[in-house]
């Protein structure tokens, strides 16, 4: 089973032009960086986070339990002008993790409540021997040479956009999730999901858009875990050891 | 005229596998704060940068010049384990300013070249007394109360990305850039576009995708003042203060 | 026992100047955020870091084991353009600990040594069942009052740097460690320090330099919770719950 | 003359134990990331920032205007739990423009005023015309060796404070200030202050405690210059290039 945690800042909205609108580029730097330190604290514990829409964010959190969830978000209480809620839900895909962590807070009151504040709403959380985490690391072949070194820096994000519509799209049908994690890559976790069902995935971008893709995929107890196997997968793929499109790797323990 | 300056880090792609993959964490973490830091000193001169790629970043640039470049290059240079490479240029849109920056420092080299480290081309720099950019902020009617609160995290993320797709198909025709900033947020520099053109993009994709978008307009000799301007005119929408949905304001100086 | 780790910036000074010397901006900017980087991570694992020389920074680590060291070790040289080195001591006094500590590092070979990076050398961890920390934290009584609101802001760090100097000297006598932890704060790990001990030197300060302290003293199995306590014992001194200006509490559990 | 500006948190104190004290380590890490920000958008100016006490913060801030001031104040409020306050003072010695500096900002209200928010009280800016700052950046021969590669890390760091204190008590009595800038390494604004008068105080010290110190000294319109060859300077002396233990450089322009 996969545990996801939605963090969503309390009321940011109206404070963002409270009194007058802020400033455009402290709101990315404070954005940034809360992302950043989200990131750091529970990666200190084998999760990992998503920016997502940076006001809600979607992590993988499979071993972080309430306690930590609850010091983190005392420390970020302690540290920034906004705090954040939680929610937490556990279930066999991560699409279903995610309904079931967004309901448990939304449960509590809007994400623009007044009176909802710094709010840890379980829904549920995986326990060790059942903890199961697949992720998906897709990237686009050969990014720099055709694209980033050739044609204007916007049309290839444009380009990079386009790719992660289409994966969302398929993805999210198999109870998959994706997230774009800079440059050419996207990471997707995908408890459920078949290699031959990814594989058939790529394969119709590629007649669909003429974009080719790979992935590397890794399978652990933790985020961290399969997050680094899907890196070594992919790996292998760029290093030729293996000529398929998607490739696995799992943990041994 | 508008000046867009390209922000590449160097030989990145290779960095992040050597010797073995790094922690994906550490690489969100410091992709975040590499974002947070250059904004912090663009701003210091009046700029605005988007994350982009986050490998890859476009700022408006208009006030900052060759030794602030340098400066901020070499700051970065300093305090992390990568090093970036800038190109400028200046146009009449943002796309064409955007593709000038690009071209120049694709002349130095490719972004994945061992050589090509720490470039600096300008391709041209905007002048004081020609200096005008032009921003839209473009966000979704209600998302709270219609999406955020109601429908599971993921899938809100998923219709602001399908948003994001429509708008910048829309925008890049009239040579307007879209980068997506938050939440339910977007920032278009858009020199050149008339309100009407604006508001006839919004019209097309309330029919094609039956999503409801509003823009605060600002213009303005700075990013920075732009943006402030943008983000008063949309709440003036917001408030009620006018009934149109694309509303401008303009620098008074 | 207490567990300490040193952690030092692997050959610091030299990179300082090469090729020519760094911003000291930049420098500064680095030293902050490093040290800002691993009080999180180690926070998130109950430990507390003290900024001391920030090239060399002493934290007290119980319950970190070898694993948490490695990984911090590894998530700074993703990060950072230097990487970190750390020795871990144990032993019944803080002194002492960090004694073994720097002992067990410089076995490895010196600060500036090109050769020795990365490493993690371990003299000895405390086992969770003698797990022990105690922590002073010392505050200067009614600085705002009499010293910040009144005279210039250099006199009052003036002031507090010499009640510092006084503070170590007197307290090193006795195994005790302290460092200035901002304002008019310091906190002091002293296992094995009796009240009346620590009372007879805020009593000879006040007598030698004229200046009034007073004292929240934690004991608990972590550092956290330690400083916790002892943050607790200060504000019930400073709320008139006890009239002594040493005032312990101790973990319950 | 050198302009000097005092930043204060607001009302700082209470707030670190309201509701009940907030984590040691939270404090720490937002007292350094402050400190860290507050670095970058007042080098993005050339001023230079010290940490002082980290809720009193102290700046050589020559050629930083008001509204760059009000901007960093107000990028400040827009991202931490807390505000600053700022005076600012100019004078013929740093000792004197922060006497100024805090004066001013005294006169609007105590630090732990809970009325006094985001003040900035201007006592006086130096004209660009006028505009001279003189930095000494002083540290201790072959520390390395002689200390951080033998002794315990606490034992450096208690000598490395008692020569602060040494030298902060022989500076004060020159008009000039002393700050720890991490490592054996200290900066210190010092208009007025000759060759032979800092030359004196670093052989009263070798007298005195037996630690042999140098300084580099550089003169230049801006802190950042001033830094940068006093930075240099210290470099001549380190390479054999002089055999003086005190070095000027002055800015050429």
């Amino acid at each position: 089973m996969i545990q996801m945690t939605l963090i969503q800042i309390d009321n940011y909205g109206p404070w963002t032009v409270t009194p007058t609108p802020r400033a455009e580029a402290d709101l990315q730097i404070l954005q940034a960086e809360l992302y950043a330190d989200l990131q750091r604290q529970f990666a200190a514990k084998g999760g990992l986070v998503f920016f997502t829409r940076f006001d809600n964010m979607l992590a993988v959190t499979n071993g972080v339990d309430m306690e930590d969830h609850l010091r983190i978000q005392k420390s970020i209480g302690n540290r920034y002008p906004i705090t954040v809620s939680m929610g937490v839900g556990a279930a066999e895909t991560p699409y279903e993790a995610q309904r079931k962590a967004t309901n448990a807070l939304q449960n509590y009151g809007g994400a623009q409540s007044e009176e909802r504040t710094e709010v840890l709403a379980i829904d549920g959380l995986v326990k060790s021997d059942e903890s199961f985490v697949q992720i998906a690391h897709i990237d686009i072949n050969g990014i720099t040479d055709s694209l980033t070194d050739i044609i204007p820096a916007y049309d290839t994000s444009f380009i990079v956009n386009r790719v992660q519509h289409f994966l969302m799209k398929k993805l999210i049908e198999k109870g998959s999730l994706l997230f774009f994690i800079g440059g050419d890559n996207f990471m997707s976790p995908c408890n459920g999901l078949t290699p031959e069902g990814l594989l058939k995935i790529i394969e119709e971008i590629e007649n669909e858009i003429n974009i080719a893709l790979k992935a590397g995929v890794g399978k652990a107890p933790t985020a961290e875990k399969a997050a680094n196997l899907a890196d070594l997968a992919l790996e292998e793929i760029r290093g030729g050891f293996t000529y398929n499109l998607v490739h696995v790797m799992k943990n041994e323990e």
